[in-house]
């Protein structure tokens, strides 16, 4: 019996943390060029007493909106190279020593991707992100599936993987988040505007540094909409 | 001045640092086919009262060989796919949690890894990992340089890289390990014994798996004597 009882005590707080009003979310943003304009939007503060280990380039960005505590974290230069640390790993490390020092209920990887131009909404994925349909519904976002590499170009190994997949944007983060939000059960969801066709004609890092900008401007749009929406809301009405 | 201050007073007590014994070391191995050897050789006991987040996978052993305190982690079954957690993301992961919370003074990543019939000593590697003169004409080990993919087979564009960059190891957390290890101020080393000619003739897969468990034997006996060899020395001494 004591199984049977302790799951579902454990199954009633689950339903109860999803009917509570988020308090908390916690925005993973991997370049600096992506993250300062949500920071300005929402006028949020660089951490002056580090949360994080001594040493390390991560940083903090905190601030009240509505009745949202709003902390954004990005993983800063590289100490060696100086270049924005973007890739799988520095995205994990954030996320992981992030929940821990702050506890959030809601998770937004936000960030610039390479789309596929054959879009394709059916199939499973290997980890589904936390559902949103009144989100998406009301905010008329596409929903996709996520493909996450380290290389900004695509090698024909990897290509053939994603399309195998029928992933239809590809970024170098996301993955790394789901697993750390998965393993430490906290919901997440991936906001992610599209710089460059990947399998388009014209060279990844060409189009993709064209299109910065303008991307990033959707993506501050997109990310101000989604915690406009999320605002006062529970989990289990996004 | 202050700056100069600060700078000299800081080597200086980078300096003792290095003078004073190994008190305690930090074993990260990817595999449990690698990992129960070690436990074994050295009596290690699984942590009861974990030190990691409820819920993660990641697996201690500890325990005290001569005056050495040996934590060994390895980051345990994926919870999903029930496999072990190999990959730079797990491995970086509980690196970093491992480091926080037990504070080495010196990390070994240990564990199998492909080779290249290629081998080049010469050549200047991307991260260097901590130097053990002492330890290598000792133990008569091979240095070598060491890249590391997420991938056990290798793609050509994976193994162009490799090739430009004159590695002769290839294994999938070292790399993530060095990062991390670098990030929060640790020295580290890393002792990978020789699965599979990954430019040779039979394929990976087939070759890794044949080899495991002699190779698991020669890494098993690697590490014992590095323990060894460490056990008493200060860092400047390795």
């Amino acid at each position: 019996m004591a199984p049977h009882g302790e799951g579902s005590e454990e199954a009633m707080v689950v339903q109860d943390e999803n009917r509570k009003p988020i308090s908390s979310i916690l925005i993973v943003i991997a370049m600096q060029t992506e993250a300062m304009p949500v920071v300005n939007k929402f006028q949020l503060k660089e951490d002056l007493d580090p949360v994080f280990p001594k040493g390390v380039p991560w940083v903090r960005y905190h601030g009240i909106y509505k009745d949202l505590h709003i902390n954004l974290v990005w993983p800063g230069k590289d100490l060696t190279l100086g270049v924005d640390s973007v890739g799988t790993i520095s995205a994990s490390l954030v996320t992981y020593a992030a929940i821990q020092a702050l506890q959030p209920d809601l998770i937004i990887n936000a960030g610039t991707a390479g789309g596929f131009k054959v879009f394709d909404l059916y199939g499973v994925g290997l980890r589904q992100c936390f559902s949103t349909p009144n989100l998406l519904k009301e905010l008329n976002l596409k929903a996709g599936k996520l493909s996450t590499g380290d290389s900004l170009d695509m090698s024909p190994q990897d290509e053939a993987s994603i399309v195998a997949n029928d992933a239809t944007v590809k970024d170098m983060e996301g993955a790394a988040v789901a697993y750390v939000a998965d393993l430490l059960k906290v919901p997440a969801i991936f906001i992610k505007a599209v710089t460059d066709i990947v399998d388009g004609d014209k060279p990844t890092a060409e189009e993709f540094l064209q299109n910065l900008a303008a991307v990033t401007a959707a993506l501050d749009q997109a990310v101000a909409q989604v915690v406009d929406f999320i605002s006062g809301k529970c989990l289990s009405e996004l």
